[in-house]
C-alpha cells in the first residue's frame, strides 16, 4: 500500500488549485440552481467494483505483453485493488473469478480486510479448460450436448456460490462462450433449451438474498452464433429462471450502432436490470478503458440510471471490466473508476424537471440541450474534492507514480515473459 | 392480364430443356435418397404475399424515378399483382396498406376475385400525415405524448381491422416510425408505456381469429432511438398484449452483423414468431430484392422454418417487402417470389437426421457441410416444373417481357414525373 | 432579420452570469498556462458555412413534416441564414445547391449583401431529375453508361462553376448518387473509368483559384455499390484529376465503427483534405445535428485540424450539412455552428507539447488524459463571450424564440402540406 | 501421407455417382453453351496456398482447445499440408511464418520436396515478442517511436526475404498490429511516416522478381486505431514504395457492410492488387472457413478476378488464412480449398457477354440474374472430377477420416494441454 504521507504531500500541492476550481464551479452551479455539496455527497457515496483479473495486463489472441510486477495470485491482486481504492475511494469492492482466484475463504477475507475491500459478484469460468477437468468446454458448457459436461459446468457454478457465500458476496455472474462457428454446427433451439435447463439448476442453488446475473455478448469466442447473444435472449433467461435472475449489461457486448442506453431503459422498465460491466469499445468487445472512446454514451447510460434511482429497490451492480494491454492496469482502473463517477456526477446535474417538460412538449432541441448541459459541465473539481475529503488522492495517477508502487512489487513478483495469445 | 397463349408458347419452347434438367435433378436427388416429386409438391403449395405498394416504383429521400405505367390506385395495383401470380403461381395473396388502398370492401373483393387473388395482412400507416388528419405524427403516433394523437392512431388501426374483416384478412401488421432524433428528446420508458397502452387498445379490438403482428426496426425514420427497435422490445410487446400478438421479422431491420436466423429460432421457440417481410440488404433497411445480396442467409432462415414445420400450429405469415428503385417492380417481385421458393426448396433438401447426428456429436464440419448440401443444389428445375404444372410460366420474366404488359398499362396509366424524395 | 434591441435586451440579462463564468474559466485556464483571450480570438475568427437547403425542414423516404414558415426560395433561405449569422456570428457564408438555388447572380449578390453573407462552395445536383431534363439520372450521372447523360451532368457542373464565379464562390462540391442496387448491375471498373473521364471534364473547366471537392459516401441512394464509396476511391479521384482536386469528408458517410479522425489525418498528410460536411450520425447517413450523438468524435476530428494548422496552405472548407426533421432548422443550425466552434475551442486547449512527449514515450494513459483535458473543459463562456463581443447573442436560441421570427415568416410564407417521402 | 489404395478404394465407390452427376451437368451446361471440360481444365490448374500455421488448432484470447496430433514444428506442418494437397490437388504450396517456421533452407526444401509442395509468400511476425528479442513490440514495430525497435523489425523482415529466397518464395507479406488503444496515444501522421520509412527499407532489400504485399486490417490487436487500417492506407503504401509493392486483401479485415468486391476491383484497376487471404467472417476478423458464412460474397470476389484475368500480368497470390477452433484443421483446409475452387468455377460459368450487354443497357434485373446463374449452378461434379483425374480424392474428408491419419500423428506427436488465451 501507499504511505499516507505521499498522498498528503501530493494533495497539499494540489489543494489550492482544487479549492479554487471547486469554489468557482460551486458558484457556477449555484447560478444554475444546483447545490454542489449535494452532488459531491452522492458522488462520494458511489462505488464501482474492480475485477480481480483487471489488475493483470491483458492481451489479445495475437499476443500479450506483460508489464513489470504482474500479480501472481489473488492476494497480489487484492493488494493492487487496495491501492486503487486507497487513492480513488471509488472502488470499495472486488469481483472474483473462479477458479483463478479460488482460495480458502478465510484467507480471502483476511486479505480483503487487510487492504480495506469487500467482495462483489462472483464470476464463474466455463469458457476455458482447467488442467484437472474431466470434460472439455471446447464445444460448450451449460449448453453442451453432453449431459456430463453440462453437469460439470453446473457444479462449478454452484461451487462459486458456495465460496461467495463465505466471503460476503451476494451475486453470481454467468458468462458463457457457448455458441457455434459454423451454420448448422448447433441447433439453436435445443442448445438454448439445454442452457435454460442447466442455468435453472444453478438458479435452484442460489441463496434467497442472492442475484443471478446472466451476461449477453454478440460474439467471441464463438463467431457464427452465441447462445446468449443479446438482451432479448438474456431477458428470456431472466424471465424463465425467476425473480432473482437479472440481466447484466456489458457496454462492449452489442452489435454495431446499437442504442445501449435504450436497452438499459427497457431492462429497468421490466425489472430485469441486474448490473453492468463498464468499459468502452470502438469495434467489438474491445474492453477499452471506460469512457475513453465515447464518453457521451457512458453519460447517456447514467442518465437512465439516475432517472431510475427513484424506482423502489433499484440497485444494479456496477463493475469495471476492461483489458489493459498498453497501460499499467492500476492506472487504467483508477482513471476508469473516476470516469464512471464523472458520468454519474454529470447525470446528476441534469435539470430533470425542465427535461420532462421539453419532452412532453416535443421540444427536441431544448430537451437535448438540457441533457447535454449536464454532460458539458466539467465536474472534475467535485470528483477530486470527494477523493480529498475521503482520504484519497486529488490526482491518483500522479500519487501512484510518485509512490514507486510498481517498482516495489516488480522487485517481489517475478517477471513474466511475453506469452503468445490464442493463435500459437 | 397476360393471355394464356403467350405463356403457352414460351413454355413450349422451354419445356424440353426443363424436362431434361428436371429428370437429371430427379436422378441426382434419388441418389441422395430424396424424392423430387415430394419436394415439388411442397414448393407448389407454398405461397408468399405481395405488398400492394410493391408494384409501384420505390425511391429514397433523395429522389424517385418512376417508370412507365405506374399504378394509379389499388385496382391498378391488384392487376399488377394478378400478373405476378399468373406467371409465378407463388403469390396468391396481396397485403393492403391503409389509407393508400382504402376502398369499399365490395370493390376490393370484386377486383381480387377478378384477378385471382386473396387478401393477406392489413398494414396501417401512422408514419405519414394525411391531408385530412387532425393531429400530426411528426413526433410519433401510438407513443405520442399527446393523448388525442395516440387515440387517432388507435382508431386508424381499428379501421384497418374493420376493413380487413370485410375482405377476408386475418391479421394486422403495425409498424410505427416513432422514436427520436436526439438524446433526451424522448423519455424511453414513458414513450414505451404509451406505446403499450395504445397498442393494447388496438389489440382489444382484434377479432378472435386474427393475429396482431408488430414489426421492429433498428432505425429510420427516427435516427437516434426507435420505440420498437429490436426483437427484444418486440417480444415484450407480444408478451404484454396477449396470445394473439406475435412478432414480425423484416430481414432488413437489424443491426449490422446480427444473426437473424437465430432471432427467428428464438421467437419460434417461445411461440411468438408471427410473420416475415422478406427482402435483402447490404447496409441498412435497403429493401433490396430478396436473396439478391446474401442468398445463404435467406436459406438459413428457411432452414429454421422447415425445422419448425413440425410445431403444432406453426404458421407464420410470409410477405415480400421491397423497394424497387431501378427495376420494373413486377419483374422484381416475380424473381423475389421465386427466390423465396428456392430457399424453401433448398431447406427441404437438408438431410435433417444426419444433421441432428452431427450436431449431437459436435462434428461441426460435417454438420455445416450437410446443411450446405441443401443450399448448393440447383433446385431451379423443381421451381420451374411447379410453375409449369400450375399453369404459370417456366420463365416468368421472359413471358412478361414478351407480353408487352408494361407498354399496355403505360398507354392507359398517365406518366408520373420524377418527384423528389423527402429532402426537398 | 432580428432587431438589435431584442438581442441587446437578452444579452443584458445574461451578461453578468457570462462575465462571472468567463472570469472563472479564465482563471482556471491561467492555472493551466492558457491565455483565454487568445483562445477566444481564434474562436471568433472561425466560421462554418451554412447550406442553403439546411434551413428547410428535412425528411426521410417515409415522410416529411414541414414546419411553419418554410422558405420558398433562395431569397427566403438567405434571410434565414442571415438570422443564423446575426445571432451566432459563426456562419458568415452560405453554400448554394443548384438548380434549387439557381437565380441571377446579381440578385444573389444583392440579397447576400443585404443579409451580411458571402457564398461558400457551390453544390451541383445530378441525383435528381429536373422537369426539363433531357436525360434521366435514374441509372447514374457522371458515370452513366450513356455518353449524352454524362455530358449533361458535366455541363450542369460547369454551369454551377459559372454561376459560382459570379458570386464569389471558389469551390465546387460534387456528390453523386451513382452506384448500383444489385450485384452485376454495373461493372465497377468501367463505371469508375466513366466517372473519372467525366469528372476530368469538369475539372478542366475549373478556374485556377478554385478547388474541386469530391465527396464519398458508403451507400444511399444506391444500396449495393456506390461509385465514390469511401476515402480510398475519393483519394484516387483527387490524385487522377490534379492539384486543384481534393476530398471532402462528410462525418456521416462512413462504414460503421470507422475511425474518421484517422481518415482526416491521412488526407491531410497527403495534401488531399479539401473540406468537411459536419453533422452527426448513429446508424447511417443520419444527418443529425453536429455533435449531438458523439461530441468526442467531433473533438477528435478538430484535434487533427488544429494540429494541421501549422501546415503551409492548409485551409479546408467547413460546412454544416444536416437534415432537420424534428426541430426548427434555424435553431438546429445555430446550435450546430456553436458545437463546431466548441470542438475547435476544446482542441485549441490541448497541451500539444505535453501530448507529443507522452506519445513519444508511449505513455498511453497520460497521452489520452492530456487530450481529454481539452475536451472536458467547458468552453461555453468563451463561445458566448465571442458572440457577445461580435454583436451576436449570448443565447442565440432564446433570442431567436423571443424575436418571433418564425411566426413572422410563417405569416408571409405559405404553409406547406406534409408531403410523403420517396416511397409513395 | 495417406496410402494410394485408401484413396483409390474410396474413389472407386464414388466414381459411378460422380460420373453420372458430371455427365448430367455436362449436358446441362452444353444447353447453356458452356464446355464443361474447359471449365474443369481451368479449375484443375487453379491452386491456393495453405498457411503453415493453419494446420494447428487456433484459438481466441479466451481459450484454445487443441486437438490430438497438433503439429510440433514446421516439418509436422508440412506433412499435414502434404495430406491436404494429396487429397484435394488444390493446394500446391505453403506459406511460411517466421520465426515460427524458421529452419535451415535445405531442410525446408527437402521436406517440401518429400511431401510434394512448394513455398508461397513469406510472412514476418512483428506483432509478438520472441524470447530473445532486444526490443519489445508492445507499442509497435515498423511504426514504433523508437528507432532501434523499427530497425529490429526491418531486419527481421529482411531475414524473411533472405530465407525465402533460398526456398523459392517470391513474395513477402507484411502485416503489423501497430496502432493504438486510446485517442491521443499515437500521432497518426508521424506514426504513418515512420511506417513508410521502415517499410521503404524493407522494400529496398527486395529482390527484383519479388513482390511486397502489405495487408490492411480494420482493428485487432489495436482497438482504437490501426496504422494500416483499410485499403486506402494500403494503397498509399503501395504507391509510395514502388512498383513491386502491392496490396493484400484479407476478406475478414474490413468494416461492417463494406463492399469488398469493389475494393478488389479498385485495386485491380490501378495495378495494386497483390493477393488474398481467403476466409469468412460474420462479425470481425473471425477467420472462419472460406465460404462458410457468405458464399455469394466469395463468388462476387471471384467474379472480379475472372474478369481481370484478361489484364496483362494479372496474377495476384491466393492463400487461405483461417483459424480452426472447433474442427480438425486438415479437414477445414481441404473443404476451404474446395470452396475457393467452387467460387472460381462458378465465376467461370458467367455469361460475360450477356452480362456486359445488360450492364450497358442498365437492365439491372437481367444483369444480376445472369451473374447469379453462375453462382446457382452446382459445380461440385466439376471439382470432384478434377480431383479424381489428378489423383486426389473424390471426397477428401471421407478419405482422410478413413485413413486414420489423425490418430497416427496423435500417436507420435505429444498431446498439448488447453492453454489459455491472451487474457490470463
Amino acid at each position: 500500500m501507499i504511505t499516507a504521507d505521499i498522498i498528503e504531500q501530493s494533495n497539499a500541492r494540489a489543494e489550492a488549485r482544487l479549492r479554487a476550481d471547486y469554489a468557482a464551479l460551486g458558484e457556477h452551479l449555484d447560478r444554475r440552481g444546483i447545490d454542489i455539496a449535494a452532488i459531491k455527497a452522492r458522488v462520494a457515496a458511489y462505488g464501482v467494483a474492480v475485477p480481480s483479473w483487471g489488475v493483470g495486463t491483458g492481451g489479445t489472441r495475437f499476443a500479450r505483453f506483460p508489464g513489470p510486477g504482474e500479480p501472481r495470485h489473488i492476494f497480489d491482486k487484492l493488494e493492487d485493488c487496495g491501492v486503487i481504492q486507497q487513492l480513488t475511494r471509488a472502488t470499495p469492492s472486488v469481483s472474483l473469478h473462479i477458479p483463478w482466484d479460488a482460495q480458502p475463504a478465510a484467507d480471502l477475507n483476511a486479505k480483503a480486510e487487510e487492504v480495506g475491500l469487500t467482495f462483489d459478484a462472483m464470476n464463474s469460468n466455463t469458457f476455458q479448460d482447467q488442467p484437472d477437468q474431466a470434460h472439455s468446454y471446447k464445444f460448450g458448457s451449460l449448453s453442451h450436448t453432453d449431459a456430463a459436461t453440462r453437469q460439470q459446468a453446473v457444479e462449478h457454478n454452484i461451487a462459486c456460490i458456495d465460496l461467495g457465500a463465505q466471503i460476503g458476496s451476494r451475486a453470481l455472474t454467468i458468462w458463457v462462450g457457448d455458441g457455434s462457428n459454423f451454420p448448422g454446427q448447433a441447433n439453436f433451439t435445443r442448445q438454448f433449451e439445454r442452457y435454460l435447463d442447466a442455468a435453472g439448476q444453478v438458479y435452484a442453488a442460489l441463496p434467497d438474498d442472492w442475484t443471478l446475473l446472466t451476461e449477453h455478448k454478440m460474439y467471441e469466442p464463438a463467431f457464427y452464433s452465441t447462445v446468449v447473444q443479446d438482451w432479448g435472449t438474456n431477458l428470456l433467461i431472466a424471465q424463465q429462471l425467476g425473480a432473482k435472475a437479472k440481466c447484466l449489461v456489458d457496454l462492449g457486448h452489442h452489435a454495431p450502432n446499437v442504442n445501449i442506453e435504450m436497452i438499459v431503459a427497457r431492462l429497468r422498465q421490466f425489472g430485469k436490470l441486474g448490473g453492468f460491466h463498464f468499459n468502452d469499445s470502438k469495434y467489438g468487445d474491445d474492453d477499452l478503458d471506460t469512457g475513453s472512446i465515447d464518453p457521451y454514451r457512458l453519460f447517456l447510460v447514467f442518465n437512465e440510471l439516475v432517472e431510475a434511482e427513484a424506482d423502489p429497490g433499484f440497485a444494479p451492480m456496477h463493475m469495471l471490466d476492461q483489458s489493459h494491454n498498453v497501460t499499467d492496469p492500476i492506472e487504467s482502473l483508477m482513471v476508469s473508476a473516476t470516469e464512471v463517477q464523472r458520468a454519474y456526477a454529470q447525470a446528476l446535474l441534469v435539470d430533470r424537471k425542465a427535461l420532462d417538460g421539453y419532452q412532453e412538449d416535443n421540444d427536441a432541441l431544448m430537451a437535448t440541450t438540457t441533457l447535454k448541459a449536464g454532460f458539458r459541465t466539467d465536474v472534475e473539481p467535485i470528483l477530486a474534492m470527494a477523493r480529498l475529503e475521503a482520504g484519497g488522492a486529488v490526482d491518483p495517477v500522479a500519487v501512484y507514480r510518485a509512490s514507486g508502487y510498481r517498482a516495489q512489487v516488480a522487485a517481489i513478483r517475478p517477471a513474466v515473459s511475453g506469452a503468445g495469445g490464442g493463435i500459437v
